[in-house]
């Protein structure tokens, strides 16, 4: 099978799609009569740009309305077709791709489609041409691949083959069974898409909401395997027309695009979902510096956290599994994000099962910095650091790190719950299809957050026991408090970690009210509408600005710290329950909302 | 019949969303639950803010998944009722909104429900309240506004009615002839929003994909017009949950919302859509300054336009039915306009058949400014002055302009065809029912087009015979044409005019080549996979760089000169041909962006 890529799933100049693709490690791109148009040379230049890149040209897109046309459009037909067919010469494309007629004047007629297929096939096969026919949903008469099959045997032409398409398969609900009954020898290209949701109009689908295997929720690994258990062996091709994705970069893209490849791979070997490779978080590393570090140090300890090891410009604080770095360095990478974005999260590291599932995306050179870890760089280019041993007998904690004589370790928080990225709304869905292709991780359906200023999207990925679990956080709206932090924290940052504990109501009476966001009162006089809970419990809570949420399994209790340069830490008591307390994700940030709004105020004295 | 909003239609704390409402006109606004969370204060104060702003709080929102419940649940139920109506009371809102239960394990069983609800009125009888019963799409039995006025026929309390909902009555395919069997009096409440399609799932729909009236394509206009034709005289209300629509200001939102209203009743009054008053567009004012003056005045002469008229400050170029006030002004607003923006479009003047259909947009105080032409303020602020007799009779052309003595108006351009505005993506929406509702605009379905740069929505409004047709231009991505054009000129500015002619060609030969955007030559040799012409009319095209393009009624040619200051304008030959040569935006855009990039390198020496 060869991994090929269409020129229309990228925005920006052909000779930048061509040199993308192939930059990326794709076989083949296949070139849009659309994207010709605007190239700055001959069909035989792009040929050669294709051959010095060292990328193949699959195709050229698409002939369309043609078969089947009433008699006095055949002539012109004709012509049409002898032009497209010496397009493709010059282009060095070996396939043309012909779309099933969607015309309201097409003929009903089987026979008269594969007549017209089969002179089509003769006139390329005096070019040493072949031709691929691909059903559409909105074709008016071939709508699935296994009509178009009919037809492509009823013409009869060695050099006339199919087109299967995944986006219009599931669109035209046509099923996977009828692949059976076809030569896949004759199958000339597969067009793979995937999509949120069929449950849409088919033109709508599959013109506009197309995504990457992977992004959505459609069987695209079902029909990948299928193709190939039938022994498939032709090219296939990423044929993704979506507005969001196209307004990556084309680099971007093509990256998102071979991952999908290796995702749709790694479920075939895995038989279905592969399990993740990732255990836990071993450490979470902030960069900090002057007042905010001081902040920072009260509020950790005030949270319980002790500071057991320290270095010249590392500190590691820690609580039950919780491993918490504070670096002060005053050079490097991690303080090159101090100077623009202040105190945050530089690095997560995340303890591994086996390094092998990972091996494609590592950084390079990332050990030569000093240290024995293996950096991969996820979305936005937020780091992370992958330990195939305990943080403790790493080179790096060995080097850095002294022990702190009679450090305690006291605390009521036992490991890290969840944690939250923001991402800027065009990394969304690259977020998504980083953390299930390359850290196997499950995905939920996407929320939708009321913020006071607007709207949060929200969609938790998980590893598979649920022992690492983030929530993917983006908003169009410029208020919310996703938008906010990411103006001061680049395009993908980590904006709350919660920590587990047994006995919030513990921790919350050890923890200076000061330091915890404050609820407005009105939430427990709602908390009362929404449940049956004792009078004592709500004020109890109340007193403590403790949240509470109920699902079917159990219990959960949560409390939030005041933001310190945007980074917030939450407290959370799961009793069974399931989910991430997203009924109360939205009076957390009016109450954030809040807040930044006072200290704004403050700011104008 | 009282015009109202829910507070969920906004973003922002309550108290703005209770101000923007109560500013914009709103007899009632509808309070939710999730709203009071977050209120610094008691339900009495928002009461209190109500009655302040001057507005009435409709209702509360929403009791959900109460009745038929099974028997383990019903305790809790009557205690959690107790707690709305409670509620209810304190904050001033005459009726309580209860949801057709979602919950898969609700009884199937109506006369249950109907006991529940009669109960449930009891309860609310007790408190001088009253309870709207809403069917749901997404409930598990009560479906349709049919299902649900049963239910509360067989509950037989008179403070129990019915809530209408307009998009869960289309998404149900619900139908509006069963409107017929009830009885209006017992209609307590009617939810009010539109949305693009039905070809989607009933659950998306209504929670994302909702728009106000005027902004979607469903029937909300004969549902409305039906309810008041049978005699209902209650509140409605504009419920509208979309994040794009939810990312502007309160007082947008609002003022938004009141002119669907407005739009709702124009329709009816006119049975059906009402013809648009707009005929014509009297004047294009430019502000310029500088270089940039002289390039226009150039242009224009190369074009044909010839100056007819000239004044201080002012000058006016000519030809056939097209009017350009060049304003180089050193006060006033076009002159701020002018030092924010450069050399770009200040105002359009629109020839208008009578006054009265714009009463209620028109800017006050516009005519103290010295001159007689009354303002409306457009998407983003853009200026349309609206003239009710012929420019040359209007004070403003009286006194700032004297005619040039022997100027020649033998130009081969005759009249505006179409026009174009570029809108920042939140606007988009908002422009559209600008158009619909201020100026009776008809509107085409959305297109779009393939910018090299991302991808770029457009839609086009035109009034009743097309005299007066622009497209509305959007796009999510950073570098398209729009983008860049919106980034050095506002949020709602117009990008291009086109100007047309009997013989593009003769034009094209009078026009200097440097002045005319020049094709990739590739987009000729496409021409000839597109359509069957004449060899020797290509070439001539190539060489005067023409587009064209075909559809079922017939041909169009068209030429863009280069952009000045992102502005550009645009000759078209139309013979038949109906649309504005969508299939060539892209190239065009390719074009420019090859130009710009072109200029942008040079800008670097």
């Amino acid at each position: 099978m060869q991994r090929c890529i269409s020129s229309l799933s990228f925005s920006d100049p052909l000779a930048e799609k061509i040199r993308a693709a192939a930059e990326a490690g794709f076989e083949g791109i296949e070139i849009f009569r659309e994207d010709i148009v605007g190239f700055d040379g001959t069909p035989g230049d792009i040929a050669a740009l294709a051959r010095t890149s060292g990328i193949a040209i699959t195709s050229l897109q698409s002939l369309r309305d043609w078969e089947g046309s009433p008699d006095d459009r055949r002539t012109w037909c004709d012509t049409q077709a002898a032009r497209f067919l010496d397009l493709s010469v010059r282009l060095g494309a070996p396939l043309l791709v012909v779309c099933a007629n969607t015309r309201a004047d097409t003929l009903a007629d089987p026979a008269r489609a594969a007549a017209d297929l089969a002179r089509l096939a003769d006139m390329a096969a005096e070019r040493g041409l072949k031709i691929g026919y691909e059903a559409l949903v909105t074709s008016t008469h071939v709508k699935t691949y296994a009509t178009a099959w009919d037809i492509v045997q009823r013409a009869a032409r060695p050099n006339l083959g199919l087109v299967v398409n995944a986006i219009h398969t599931f669109a035209a609900d046509a099923g996977l069974e009828g692949l059976a009954h076809i030569d896949m020898a004759r199958v000339f290209l597969v067009h793979l898409a995937d999509a949120p949701t069929t449950r849409i109009d088919p033109r709508l689908m599959t013109e506009s909401f197309r995504l990457l295997p992977g992004q959505g929720n459609l069987p695209v690994a079902a029909l990948y395997a299928s193709l190939l258990a039938r022994g498939y062996t032709g090219p296939m091709s990423m044929e993704i027309f979506n507005d969001q994705l196209r307004a990556l970069e084309p680099a971007l893209i093509a990256r998102d695009a071979m991952r999908a490849y290796d995702l749709l791979e790694d479920r075939m070997a895995a038989d279905g979902a592969a399990l993740s490779a990732v255990e836990r978080v071993a450490f979470i590393e902030l960069v900090c510096g002057g007042q905010e570090a001081e902040a920072l140090a009260v509020l950790l300890s005030a949270m319980g956290f002790a500071k057991t090891h320290a270095g010249a410009a590392l500190a590691a604080y820690a609580q039950g599994e919780i491993t918490i770095l504070l670096n002060r360095a005053e050079t490097g990478l991690a303080h090159s994000l101090y100077l623009m974005q202040g105190l945050g999260v530089a690095s997560l590291g995340l303890q591994v099962s086996q390094m092998a599932p990972f091996a494609k995306a590592l950084e390079p050179g990332a050990k030569a910095g000093g240290h024995d870890l293996a950096l991969v760089r996820g979305p936005g280019g937020s780091a992370f650091y992958l330990l195939d041993k305990p943080l403790p007998e790493t080179a790096l904690f060995r080097r850095a790190l002294a022990p702190v004589k009679g450090a305690g370790t006291g605390g009521g928080l036992t490991h890290i719950d969840h944690f939250a990225q923001a991402l800027v709304p065009n990394l969304f869905l690259s977020a998504l299809l980083f953390y299930r292709a390359i850290f196997d991780f499950r995905s939920e359906s996407q929320r939708d957050v009321l913020d006071p200023h607007g709207t949060v999207h929200s969609r938790v990925v998980a590893n598979d026991d649920g022992s690492v679990r983030l929530s993917l956080n983006s908003s169009l709206s410029a208020g919310t408090s996703t938008t906010r932090f990411l103006e001061k924290a680049g395009y993908a940052a980590w904006h709350h970690f919660a920590f587990a504990t047994a006995d919030i109501f513990a921790v919350a009476a050890t923890l200076p009210q000061a330091q915890v966001l404050q609820m407005p009162p009105n939430y427990y006089d709602d908390l009362n509408l929404r449940f049956d809970l004792p009078a004592p419990l709500v004020e109890r809570m109340r007193g403590l600005n403790i949240l509470y949420d109920r699902d079917g399994s159990g219990e959960y209790f949560q409390l939030y710290t005041r933001a310190i340069n945007g980074l917030f830490f939450e407290v959370v008591q799961r009793e069974g329950y399931a989910g991430l307390g997203a009924p109360n994700a939205g009076v957390r940030m009016q109450a954030q909302s809040r807040e930044y709004e006072a200290q704004h105020a403050l700011d104008m004295f």
